[in-house]
């Protein structure tokens, strides 16, 4: 039957972090178009009817649309180290629940902060496990659109990828090896164009330890990051949400803070203008050169940190009066953010290119956006002073 | 001095219509940062402040502003076959004729059509040859955003490029070859929905013969196209649109409109959606294998064809009653559009990658899009034909 690969982040393969994922690099899934003549989609069917005929590397099963969600996405044998009940749960376990406690609590804030808007949830599931939750909030009383996504893929990378994971010149060739990843992955734009647009996103990624190769170990990686993205400055906003991740940084490393700060900032680079598409935050991939546990907690802590750095700035702003000409501003700087998202975010591009679930995959883009010919603003005005900090990041705490 | 390639459309090097230029088959710039610190653009300033770091083969000199459009951007050997004035044009000099007469011509229908909006002009170009004009009429009475530019680009081209171009297996290798581009490139977004969206562009690609490579010949190709992108379907307009095409067409060759209906159609595919960006029309590319007379002849009357071919349509449709949610429904195609020309438009893409003059290649994007989560029109309805035709391409005429 057909099959499409259906996940809405990007697994990491190796440490180029900026680099759009191309033939070489990325997997590859084997789909097949089942009739000539396509159906199209209509309001009363739910399963995204995309089929993509790419090179064959990579099979993840059809996506099955559930009616509840499920207490779990992981295969049985991954809930915990052995079958005895009280044994410690595995990694894939603890961050499938993180992630899930994660988009609970943001969800509800973002509820609760919008007053009136109420997530919209859709659950998935495969045969094989894995699966997800998307919800979204859209056309609220504070937000335009709010998507919060978790996802669970188990497939099966090529042994070149593996080697190109592992790292070193090995000779080794394992076979064709299967994979575990997880992720949640969020972006909130309001309608106030003085309060701003979050996106944060963290994954886990793990590979089978090789059989025909004995003691070749697992491999894993930690992924993740959260910015924010205002079409205004406010000083002590930007300062506060730095000020939040620092702290969460701080508590396990200090070269977290400088090192991810900076890596957000030029992961977020649209390259064609120059210019960032907002104030940045922390970003990291392909994390895997610290203690298991430390990333494990630290991934943990970034994500409960996302409401406090963010809600209170919405609740500031929300009801700040605004004139149609801050709106139009807005909508172009929304602009920018489906120019990076569509041209250069990694998640987004390798799930176009993989026939994942698109509308999860594109639920990041804003309801609204807008492209002006050759708009520059006024050297000096509020609009100038935002562009100059996405073009010349700056320190903020 | 830093240079950067400015050119909005796709120079092309191989008959791959529907790749994506990557590193492997695409031309390269270099560029230089002239400072560490970026100044960011201003409304005083009129020369884009991009400078990318690319890995250098081709290397095109940086535009500078000019008040005034000059007579031709050929360099004044390419103005005719020898010194002589009454010596036949080249081929060059004729298709620059040709689209500098088209874009005075579409935008002069546009704007008595419009009744309201003017074209804002703006003219470059460089010191050793080549330039260009973008003509952008913004909010009009009846188009938002409607973008004519014309370009005339010199640049060198590495060798592997000639070779891959030249086709076949030949162990020649010349030096870096200097090539020749003209083109025009235009899209109208009107603000009605029930008006279509129109794109055109016109192209023309020469090499020079290499100099090191005594009786290897000089390389050139035709390429362009003209496409309906409606949010809502008037059969009357889209036949209309497609016997204007299939007359140009047949004045030339019988098998050109089949041919180049169907790579329209293929072409304009957004493949992460499996779904057309609209209905089509004429594509072509890389086109040498007919008589160059008969390409520069067929290119000329396809440009010509624009305006009776989309004008009528939208004399029909500009004044018609709408709904909020017909509007709506106009920005998620819109959305679509966007999708399309940022991930997948070869001349978008490309231009893009070479630190083109942004604003000319953006001048594709509508005014304001929309991206709805999930968004599926019922069954039946007048959006779910627009969208059965983009999905399942129809005979027209």
């Amino acid at each position: 039957m057909a099959k499409v690969i259906s996940t809405s982040f990007f697994i990491p393969l190796s440490r180029s972090d900026t680099q759009i994922p191309n033939q070489s690099s990325s997997l590859h899934i084997q789909s097949v178009i089942p009739s000539p003549r396509r159906r199209i989609p209509t309001s009363r069917q739910v399963v995204s009817p995309l089929r993509l005929r790419v090179r064959a590397t990579v099979v993840i099963e059809k996506e099955t649309p559930e009616n509840e969600r499920p207490e779990t996405f992981l295969r049985s044998a991954d809930e915990s180290h052995s079958s005895a009940a009280e044994s410690p749960s595995t990694v894939r376990a603890r961050f499938e629940r993180m992630i899930r406690e994660a988009q609970d609590e943001v969800c509800a804030a973002i509820e609760a902060e919008d007053g009136i808007g109420k997530f919209r949830e859709d659950v998935w599931s495969r045969p094989g496990g894995g699966g997800g939750i998307s919800r979204v909030l859209q056309d609220g009383g504070v937000w335009e659109k709010a998507g919060v996504n978790v996802s669970v893929v188990y497939g099966v990378m090529p042994p070149e990828a593996y080697r190109a994971a592992k790292g070193g010149d090995s000779v080794e060739k394992p076979g064709p090896l299967p994979f575990f990843a997880a992720g949640i992955s969020s972006v909130l734009h309001p309608k106030n164009p003085f309060a701003p647009t979050l996106h944060f996103n963290y994954r886990y990624f793990e590979t089978d330890a090789p059989r025909d190769l004995p003691g070749a170990p697992k491999q894993w990686w930690f992924g993740g990051g959260t910015d924010l993205t205002p079409a205004y400055i406010f000083e002590e906003d930007v300062k506060h949400f730095h000020q939040v991740q620092k702290q969460a940084c701080d508590k396990f490393d200090p070269s977290f803070y400088p090192k991810f700060k900076k890596w957000c900032d030029d992961y977020f680079l649209i390259k064609h203008r120059g210019e960032r598409r907002g104030l940045g935050g922390i970003f990291f991939d392909d994390l895997n050169d610290f203690d298991q546990e430390l990333l494990l907690a630290f991934a943990t802590e970034c994500a409960k940190s996302v409401v406090p750095a963010y809600v209170p700035i919405i609740n500031r702003r929300k009801e700040t009066p605004f004139t149609e000409q801050n709106k139009a501003w807005q909508q172009l700087r929304r602009g920018r953010y489906v120019e990076f998202n569509l041209v250069y975010d990694r998640g987004t591009t390798f799930g176009l290119k993989t026939g994942g679930r698109i509308e999860s995959i594109l639920v990041s883009l804003p309801l609204t956006a807008r492209w002006e010919y050759d708009q520059k603003p006024e050297e000096g005005s509020e609009e100038w002073k935002l562009l100059d900090a996405c073009i010349n990041p700056k320190e903020w705490v």
